[in-house]
């Protein structure tokens, strides 16, 4: 299911994420060191840098895909890495902030194959930690005074507050005919979308391109989150945890209605019916969670939600194209985009 | 002790927090109305403006210190409440947003005596509240486009970061006797000090005043601080929890160390000495409490405490005196500086 966008030639080799190895990780490990020393601690351990021991530590560490993006992105709008780089290291401290609380909020123990922040450090240090990656991200982007900073520091104060507010809708869906597919659209655009669209877009602001080429990126980034969101609702139910870092099923064993699972209850069959009855069920044994995964698989959740995140990732690239970024950079994201919604990488 | 900066006349009537209500409250509703309505909810509620039903409350808001501080300073400087509404509604948001998240990191069960958010909507939407909060007052900050509006909006997010380390730096507070009193100011300069001095700095940035005005401002509000987390401290010991809206002793029930602690555990006296000991035993009775309370008292702690704090307050007075306010706005402030410190409003 990964190889529709790559070329015929195989799977390109990519080049952002280097690039934001050299340009961007260094200002994140420097901005993440001068933090106070226990917040340091607990955001360098979350972040990948140092096991629980505080030794430094090489694996676990992010892909840093906002980051890559919008360093590829920039490349194709005429700009350097350094251009973008406070930027994009913002973007990635905001959305590790964003992880850092969404653990705690969700009971998530596991995180890259690692025990979550706040089962290492107590959730108290956790939460003063997301909060402190949190500020730090937004200061640099305000503290940013390149061209078009303004508007860019606007796009990243209002994708956090979308990221956040989708976090809480997510929390509160409740099965609904005929409502919880558009709320659940709605908090996949905040949760999700937002910051891809923000990371799509700074570039272009940053290059003063036009209002076209800015709605053409942030669109794109816009269906890479929904294409994103459920393909990792799919990898939640039947992925491999050696490659999510996470064990599976946490989706229904806490009874998150994800787009599989709202599919299938939705689909007027036998197995959508007997599945509205099992989810009700308080019962998250690994046999009652291999059960109600087989019914949404059985009841058509499964195929629908693939099919639907691979279309939101065509439309993405479609969008792509009308940014009129040069062919290098337009290959490059394709190649991104696919990788991140198909976890290639 | 609340009186040696009050007129002889007696208490002035102040005009700020009346100002407060009519200029920045309407837009605090508003912008809170407006999140996503589970975290409205939650976020009106810690605001005191519903209750646990969602039905209208009168009770438990808070005094909206900062934004009455910063909108008597905008007096002073010669502008209108409405040129730093969004500052003063913004710096409230932010204030609360490290409110809701440290009663979860503190356990704290009661805010403004009534229940904590989290105790009333559990810790997952607790924290996207707190973080809603500040996302919401960064952006009111960075979406502003008045006069040093750049400047302003660096202040808010460098004083958010200091808080969050003061937090952290708080929950690792050791008995140390070499360090701890260092540190217990490092931590107030960051967690109390910070937002009051951008409280007070905004408006003279916005007013484009002088370095000096800038600094003395700044100064004004760094001493008010330490003035006010040294009351609080007191008051956590011996004060009453019908004022304090919150238990009474949860600091050295929880072995929070705070400067009359820290201040008794340093005297070299035999209430000293058996502070320490009791100090490290596992026992939080009532009994106990009282009987740490009492030799933090006999140690000379609590009179340190109060002392120490009256120095600041006056400190703040005078740097206050530096900033070449108008004389009303100088006499509302002194008497704003004494009420918030002695909680004599």
């Amino acid at each position: 299911m990964s190889t529709h966008v790559s070329s015929p030639a195989g799977p390109q080799a990519l080049l952002s994420p280097s690039v934001v190895r050299s340009t961007v990780l260094p200002v994140i490990q420097q901005q993440v060191s001068a933090l106070e020393p226990t917040l340091a601690r607990v955001c360098r351990y979350h972040l990948g840098f140092i096991d629980e021991h505080g030794d430094p530590s090489s694996g676990g560490d992010g892909k840093m895909t906002r980051a890559s993006l919008m360093t590829a992105v920039a490349d194709g709008v005429g700009l350097r890495p350094e251009d973008v780089r406070s930027q994009a290291a913002a973007v990635e401290l905001l959305h590790n902030a964003t992880l850092l609380h969404d653990d705690i909020a969700d009971a998530d123990e596991l995180r890259r194959g690692r025990p979550a922040a706040w089962k290492v450090f107590g959730v108290s240090l956790a939460i003063h930690a997301g909060n402190a990656l949190q500020a730090l991200g937004l200061r640099m982007v305000v503290d940013d005074s390149g061209p078009g900073h303004n508007e860019i520091a606007s796009s990243f104060a209002e994708a956090l507050g979308l990221v956040h507010a989708g976090q809480a809708r997510e929390l509160t869906l409740r099965p609904d005919p005929g409502h919880s597919l558009a709320t659940y659209e709605q908090m996949v655009l905040e949760k999700a979308s937002a910051l891809l669209e923000c990371s799509l877009g700074a570039p272009a602001l940053r290059a003063g391109k036009p209002e076209n080429v800015l709605a053409a990126l942030r669109d794109a980034g816009r269906h890479l989150g929904i294409a994103l969101q459920i393909s990792n609702d799919v990898e939640d139910i039947w992925g491999d945890p050696a490659v999510t870092g996470k064990p599976i099923r946490g989706d229904i064993k806490r009874r998150n209605l994800t787009f599989p699972t709202l599919s299938a209850l939705s689909a007027d069959s036998p197995a959508g019916d007997r599945l509205s009855r099992l989810w009700q069920a308080d019962d998250i044994t690994a046999e009652h969670l291999q059960a109600l995964a087989d019914l949404i698989d059985e009841a058509g959740g499964r195929d629908s939600a693939q099919k639907l995140s691979r279309h939101h990732l065509d439309s993405a690239v479609e969008h792509l194209g009308r940014a009129g970024l040069s062919p290098t950079a337009a290959a490059e994201l394709t190649t991104l985009f696919d990788r991140i919604v198909n976890r290639a990488a």
